[in-house]
């Protein structure tokens, strides 16, 4: 029985997770919960899993749930709030596994405190190894902590990998659906609106998420994710545009073999491969090869996407040019979904931000928010005089 | 330094493993040659490798071959023939790893003999497979020997294997061309001429199997051979269409994730890949990923290929049925060849040999070949009466 840690429980991935445990209730349990704000999910979790622990996001938030799990007479769940709250969450004696599933750098202190108390994480926060994956892959080396990539990209590269030796890969291949905009022409771009940006063609996604997908910023954070993850620099790491999303990444080794892993398009099924690695459970996530017609792939367009360019420049100086395209990004995608800027102006608000960055390589978790701060702070000031 | 012995070794698959072993001089060498009738390869590739015997099929071969190596000056190469001598190259005590590469049953005894001697086997004979696989792998299984297959799908379905356990596997999806029939109308299949058929769209092969290719019979001994080389039974077994022939082959395992190996149609890759397991040498066999565009997967017809279908229920029945399957198609393709039967020819006589042939499971290598001759006797009794 493998006791779970889920930060981020009520968000999507969390959600799934709780969905999994439900299906193999042999495997899992609940150990705690890190669920942020929304009070009646917490709440629903909390009485069908009775996890030991239960983390919100503030201290009123958290008091409102203790209440009313006094008033349901759900006794022996402990409720903390805030970053010390999720900490307490990944950290549980009685956690066995840590699902890290709160966007944003907001679940990086709790994931970094998981692997120092030597837990096995199932990784679903890319903002997590895009700011401080040299600090996390290290301390997890370190300490022979497994780090289980919990999105349909990596956990197929992930699978792909276990096919060869880490000298023998040549490349890795991620693969991008190329979002909504990928045969749109280029002169309508600076016209694109958030309504259509949001549109993504084959995942139901968060909004930043979506956006990032049709940027395809979102694969630029993926491809220095891999660099971490699999430890391989950035001239490894290749993008290949396929709009089916069903081929989710391919492994490329140097003896000419290409492996890629299929499946259908749910996150079920690598927070399934991540919680149960090495074995693979039975699932009803099958998906119809012979349904199957035809996969593209395509050469991604570095011109129509200029935020894949600045991830790969980011990606080859590391540290905190990772950062700030991380925190530019989320300013300016929050700025285009107010109106504020215009669709090019996410790429041009990031690569100010970059240009201005220094190259540094921040060794502590504080230093690397201190830089995530500094990137926010100067992307807001340039949001806001453009 | 890994000795190989080569059965077959003027033949295509034989030729290929040389250019291996030219190009990996420091891995790879020659021990023994199994050369079959090619008298001026035999030669050319005595004098280049210097192996410790050579094997000619017949007594006469094999005194004319030693009458040019003394010519020549080049001693210390003990020239052998027939089966005898087959089993001599491949259990010779310096070679580390034996290539199966005869074409039919005749490579059988000698492949046999090389495991019952531990040796690694690189299996490129799918009939040693088809007829005596019951018996090679068990042979193989009590000795711990492996048998690594060097055909593009089986080699694919090798790879793909290892990304989860035996028990885990769902389907083995073995890939087709579907050959150059897929689209002909089926009235025309009666009137399909031998140069017709021998035109294969991706591969270039030998007579028998691009008809095999065209019948799709190749594909129906591939089902068998996937059934003894992973011990699935035939309905964990299936096959896709896949005219492209890039994706070699695919493995479906239990929770939903499906693995394909994809590479260039190149039969050095699976040879190096056999010879070097667990290792991946780098090769410049590269395949062209930003140039791929399309990969179309459609379900095989059986009733445009009935030879696929009789495979299958061969494969059910096991023993006696795998054998008159691979030996009546062999005569009847040279039936077809010669023109004395139709394309339809072919599968109706299979089907005739199969309905005749009694349910049995040879267990000794003397037992299978009695029964593939009384198969092939059937089968030149059905073709000289149609």
């Amino acid at each position: 029985m493998k006791r779970l840690a889920i930060l981020g429980s009520t968000g999507s991935i969390g959600q799934s997770t709780l969905s999994i445990v439900e299906q193999f209730p042999d495997r899992y349990s609940v150990a705690t919960l890190a669920a942020g704000r929304n009070i009646d999910e917490a709440f629903t979790q909390a009485e069908r899993w009775r996890p030991r622990v239960v983390s919100m996001a503030t201290e009123e938030l958290a008091s409102y749930l203790e209440g009313r799990l006094r008033t349901a007479r759900l006794d022996g769940i402990e409720v903390v709030h805030g970053t010390a709250g999720t900490v307490a969450c990944a950290t549980h004696n009685e956690a066995d596994f840590v699902v890290s599933a709160i966007v944003g750098v907001a679940g990086l202190e709790a994931t970094h405190a998981a692997i120092l108390a030597n837990k096995p994480i199932g990784l679903a926060n890319k903002e997590c190894m895009v700011a401080a994956g040299e600090i996390l892959t290290a301390a997890a080396r370190e300490r022979n902590v497994p780090i289980l990539p919990i999105d349909s990209e990596h956990n197929a590269v992930h699978q792909c990998m276990r096919v060869g030796a880490h000298g023998e890969v040549k490349t890795i291949w991620l693969t991008a659906s190329g979002g909504p905009f990928r045969k749109t022409p280029l002169e309508e771009f600076e016209h694109i609106t958030p309504a259509q940006a949001l549109k993504h063609p084959t995942w139901v996604m968060g909004q930043r998420i979506t956006i990032d997908s049709a940027t395809m910023l979102n694969k630029g954070l993926e491809v220095i994710e891999a660099c971490r993850l699999f430890d391989v620099p950035p001239s490894k790491v290749r993008v290949t545009v396929h709009p089916q999303s069903t081929v989710h990444s391919l492994v490329e080794f140097v003896d000419g073999s290409i492996l890629a892993q299929i499946s259908v398009t749910d996150m079920r099924l690598p927070i399934l491969y991540a919680l149960a690695y090495p074995e693979r459970p039975a699932s009803s996530l099958t998906f119809d090869l012979a349904a199957l017609r035809h996969l593209d792939f395509e050469e991604p367009d570095f011109e129509r996407f200029p935020c894949l360019r600045l991830a790969f420049e980011a990606a080859e100086k590391g540290g905190a040019h990772c950062i700030a395209l991380n925190a530019a990004d989320e300013v300016a995608v929050d700025a285009f979904l107010k109106g504020h800027i215009s669709f090019n102006g996410i790429p041009r608000t990031i690569e100010q931000v970059l240009a201005a960055t220094p190259e540094a390589h921040p060794a502590t978790i504080a230093e690397v928010l201190a830089a995530d701060q500094q990137a926010r702070e100067q992307a807001r000031a340039r949001v806001a005089g453009s």
